[in-house]
């Protein structure tokens, strides 16, 4: 016979999350023997309660418990600008500058063929519709990541943009602040010679 | 403003487990928000019950559900043989070779000065008293892990039983089966020169 069946369950449960195996399960398992009955309450709280009421908002589809979301909502943001991101955590990384004030919209991915994600499977329909129904919106920045999934999506979203007159910007590729000339690669040093400014 | 609150508090649930860091805390959260309503319910419920089901049986110090446990409770098992060790994992690590079949005690934790932790902090006064208590036991053997603390322990018990007469024995040292030789540190093979075996 093996652990007795509450921790072999919770064992297992753990196991259901990425990049736990079985071992790491298992000192996660006895950690949460150790701790106090409060916390382990707490936070069975905390993973019911995130999964029961969060949902998408249905303007920008950012996580939300309101809808619309808290960035939709408040009316001191910049209304006509549109920052177009990949997945929810590329619009916290946005917040966390604090320098962007405008809307977001989240894609939940990008366009890959070679993984069968087209532009239906992402929410490219959503931003056009939403955009068609708001004629206030100048601007839309396409904030996809710099891989070539990124590209082809900004690519598709600027050409399905164009007839409307909204001006499609993309955010500069370049040097990373902090970055080392001499490990950068070839790609990112060309882009960066070709957005180059005066000084 | 960052997360939504309730994925902002299992963000926080996450990082108090051991060895996940922010990042990993909220790549996790992000896993739960796309798991199944069920499987985040009976993950929760695990973590509950795992936490008030279980205690430490009152005669070996095995995590069990019942007291005393599955292994202190089968009169299968051989009575007469206690094998000592560290950890709860330790236990069912000797368990999963399934050869061995008599009792254990579970000490939580080895005599480490440099730690703090003094023989009265770990079950020992505890393995005395079964002893003392119980006149049937024959051999005790000590499989603490063979690391300084281990072996401080192993040393520190042994000491302590001398007197009654029980056969203390220890596990072996040696190579690893599967190891290497080039590989093996000077004590290891010192040790394994020591106990060579006639073939």
């Amino acid at each position: 016979m093996q652990y007795p069946q509450p921790i072999a369950k919770l064992i297992e449960g753990f196991t259901y999350l990425p990049g736990i195996g079985p071992k790491t399960a298992t000192r996660l398992a006895f950690h949460i023997l150790d701790m106090k009955e409060d916390d382990v309450l707490s936070f069975a709280k905390a993973l019911v309660h995130a999964k029961r009421d969060l949902t998408y908002c249905t303007r920008c589809h950012h996580i939300t418990d309101t809808d619309p979301c808290y960035v939709c909502e408040d009316m001191k943001r910049d209304q006509t600008t549109i920052c177009v991101v990949q997945e929810v955590r590329d619009l916290i990384a946005m917040e966390k500058m604090r320098e962007y004030t405008g809307l977001y919209h989240v894609l939940h991915g990008a366009i890959s063929p070679m993984d069968g994600i087209g532009p239906e499977d992402i929410k490219v329909v959503e931003l056009i519709k939403r955009l068609q129904e708001d004629d206030n919106k100048q601007e839309v920045i396409i904030a996809t990541n710099p891989t070539i999934e990124g590209e082809a999506t900004a690519m598709y979203i600027s050409r399905l943009l164009k007839p409307t007159g909204i001006k499609v910007t993309r955010l500069a590729h370049g040097l990373p602040v902090g970055g080392d000339l001499e490990y950068a690669d070839e790609m990112t040093l060309s882009k960066a010679i070709e957005g180059r400014r005066e000084i």
